[in-house]
C-alpha cells in the first residue's frame, strides 16, 4: 500500500500503510518478552487486594529519517525532562511505569546531577585516585539507588526509541500488551512525536548528494495514531496527551481540539517558555491550572500534576467497574 | 542582504549573507577570552625551543533549525566518535586541542565507559551506599584523570555547539584567533556539517502548524565555508577535511573533488560502515589507506592516522619556514 498519499483514506488504512512501509523493529521478540513479564508481574494483587496500576510514559522527541542509511533526519526537540520527572512521581504514587523514551534523553532520578556527571561528580585524590565530590555524593547515591530499586523491583521498564517508526511500533506493542490491564492502564503521552515523515520506501537509500542550491524535502503527515490507540489498541485505558505550543494565544484552543479529535481523557496544555512552572489540564468538563509550588527550590510542577491525574484515574477505574 | 538565494553570488557575498542573517552567538565574549588565553598559553616555547602545535578538532553533527523557537530541526547524524578519539591521539602526539563539538556528543577519554556510566558504573553496598563497580574502576579513573589533566594543563579547550549558525560563527572565531599560530595551526574538520539550512529570517517564529497532508521544507545551500577558512580566515594553517559517504563507489572521487575545490592539504575519505576499520588519506600527491591494527582489541584507526598527519604537519611547518 502506498503510504505517501493519505488524502481520502480512512485512518485505519493510513495506519496500516504506515506500519506496512516501516522498517521492521529490531529485537521485537525481546521487547515483547520484557513487556509481558513486566505486565504479568504487576498484575498480581497488592497487599490491599487491588492490583497495581500501570502507566506508559512516553518521553523525548522522535526523529523522521530523510535517508534509509540515516545520516540526515528531522528531529523534534524535547529534552525528555517532563517524561523523566513524571516517571519519578508516578513511581511515588504507586504506579508501575513503562518508560518509552528517546535514546539519550533525560532519565528519571538524574535531574539533580550535573550535565556531564562523569567529569563533574569526581575529583582527584592525592594518591592519583578519584573520589566522588562531597557536593554530589548524596545526589549520586539517591539517583543510583532510586533507579536501581525501581528496576530490580520490576516497577520501572525502560524502552528506548529513536525514529518515528520505532516509536509507533513500540507504542502499539505496549498498548496491545496492556489490554489485559483494562482501565488500570494509563497512557501519559509526553513524547514530542513527528507530525511529518518520509515513508521508508520513498527514501533514497544513500546519503542525499549536495549538488544543487536548493533542497526541497517533501514530508507526508504521520497518521493520527492517538485515535487508533484510543479506539483499537487500548480502548479501556485512561489516556492523557500533551499539547506544546510556543504561541500562548492558540494553546488552549489547540488543546481543546485535541481532546475532541482524539477522544483523550485529558490533554495537558503547556507553553514552551513556562512549561516547568505551570500546565493546564484540559478535560471535557474543566480546565485546571496546575502550578509549581515555589515555596521550595526543588519542587516540580509534575508533583501536583501527577497527584491530580492519579485521583482522576482512580475515579475512572471506579466508574469503569460499575 | 538576502541569504535565501545564493545563485550567481560570489562566495564572499554568500558567506557575508549567511553571517548577517545568523542569530547572534551567546556568550561570544567569554568564548573569545578563553580562546585567546588558550592560544597564548600554548604559543610560549616548549623546553626544546619549539612552540606547541595547536589543532582545532571539530566533532559531531550540526543542526539546521526549521523554526526560530526551535522545536523542529534537520540534524546530521554523527556520534562524534571520530573527533573524540582523534582528540586523545592529538594530545598524545603533543598537540594542544580546541575541541569544537556538538553538545552531548562523544567526549574524549570516555570510550571505554558504558553508555549510561552513571547507572552502570556503580553498585549498591550492604550499608545502603554505593561504590564504583570493580570492572569499571580503572576505566573511570583513567577517563577522569586524563581529561582532568588535559584541561587543567591548558592542553584541551572544549567548546560546544548545536546549530549550523553556532558552529560556523565559532569556527570563524577560532580560525581568526589562531592566525598568529601560522603553520603550527591545524584544522581537523571531522564534524558532520549541514549542507542545507533555512536562513534565520525566512523561518517562522512559532512552531509550524500541522494542518496539511504535506510539509514542503525548502532549504538553501550553506556557503562552502571550507574555502573561506583556507583563503581568508586561516590561510597558513594545515587543513584536513573529511568525506563520509554510504556509497563506496563514489567516495574517492568525491574526496578528490573536495581536495581541489576547497584547497585542503588532505581529505580523509571514509565509508559509513567501515569507518572504524579504515580510512583513506587523499592528498594531491597520493592516496594512503590507513588500517586499524587488529592485533589488539583496543586499537583505533585514529592511532596510525594521527601519527601520519602529525608527520605531514611537521613537514608542512618545515616547508613553510624555508
Amino acid at each position: 500500500m502506498d503510504a505517501s498519499n493519505n488524502a481520502g483514506k480512512t485512518l485505519e488504512a493510513q495506519a496500516k500503510a504506515f506500519f506496512d512501509s516501516a522498517p521492521p523493529l529490531h529485537n521485537s521478540h525481546k521487547i515483547s518478552q520484557d513487556l509481558n513479564h513486566f505486565i504479568q508481574h504487576n498484575s498480581s494483587s497488592l497487599e490491599n487486594g487491588e492490583a497495581r496500576r500501570i502507566v506508559c510514559v512516553t518521553s523525548g522527541g522522535t526523529t523522521a529519517p530523510l535517508e534509509q542509511r540515516c545520516v540526515r533526519y528531522v528531529d523534534n526537540f524535547s529534552s525528555g525532562h517532563r517524561g523523566a520527572t513524571s516517571t519519578e512521581y508516578f513511581l511515588k504514587a504507586g504506579y508501575a511505569v513503562i518508560f518509552l523514551h528517546r535514546r539519550g534523553s533525560f532519565q528519571p532520578f538524574c535531574r539533580s546531577l550535573p550535565d556531564d556527571p562523569l567529569l563533574e561528580c569526581f575529583e582527584p585524590t592525592n594518591d592519583l585516585n578519584i573520589q566522588v565530590r562531597e557536593a554530589y555524593s548524596e545526589a549520586l547515591k539517591r539517583a543510583y539507588l532510586y533507579h536501581h530499586n525501581a528496576v530490580t523491583d520490576c516497577l520501572l521498564l525502560k524502552l528506548p526509541f529513536s525514529t518515528i517508526f520505532e516509536y509507533l511500533q513500540m507504542l502499539q506493542m505496549i498498548a496491545i500488551s496492556m489490554r489485559c490491564v483494562g482501565p488500570r492502564a494509563m497512557f501519559y503521552l509526553a513524547a514530542a512525536v513527528s507530525d511529518y515523515y518520509v515513508p521508508w520506501k520513498d527514501m533514497v537509500e544513500h546519503k542525499i548528494q549536495s549538488g544543487s542550491h536548493l533542497l526541497d524535502v517533501k514530508l507526508v503527515q504521520v497518521p493520527k495514531m492517538l485515535s487508533v490507540l484510543r479506539k483499537d489498541w487500548a480502548p479501556l485505558a485512561f489516556c492523557i496527551s500533551f499539547k506544546l505550543e510556543t504561541d500562548s494565544s492558540i494553546l488552549l484552543n489547540k488543546a481543546n481540539a485535541a481532546l475532541d479529535k482524539y477522544n483523550m481523557h485529558a490533554v495537558i496544555a503547556n507553553e514552551l517558555l513556562t512549561r516547568k512552572e505551570q500546565v493546564v489540564v484540559v478535560t471535557s468538563a474543566e480546565k485546571i491550572t496546575v502550578l509549581r509550588d515555589n515555596s521550595e527550590y526543588a519542587n516540580d510542577v509534575e508533583d501536583p500534576l501527577i497527584k491530580l491525574l492519579s485521583e482522576r484515574h482512580t475515579a475512572y477505574i471506579e466508574d469503569s467497574g460499575r
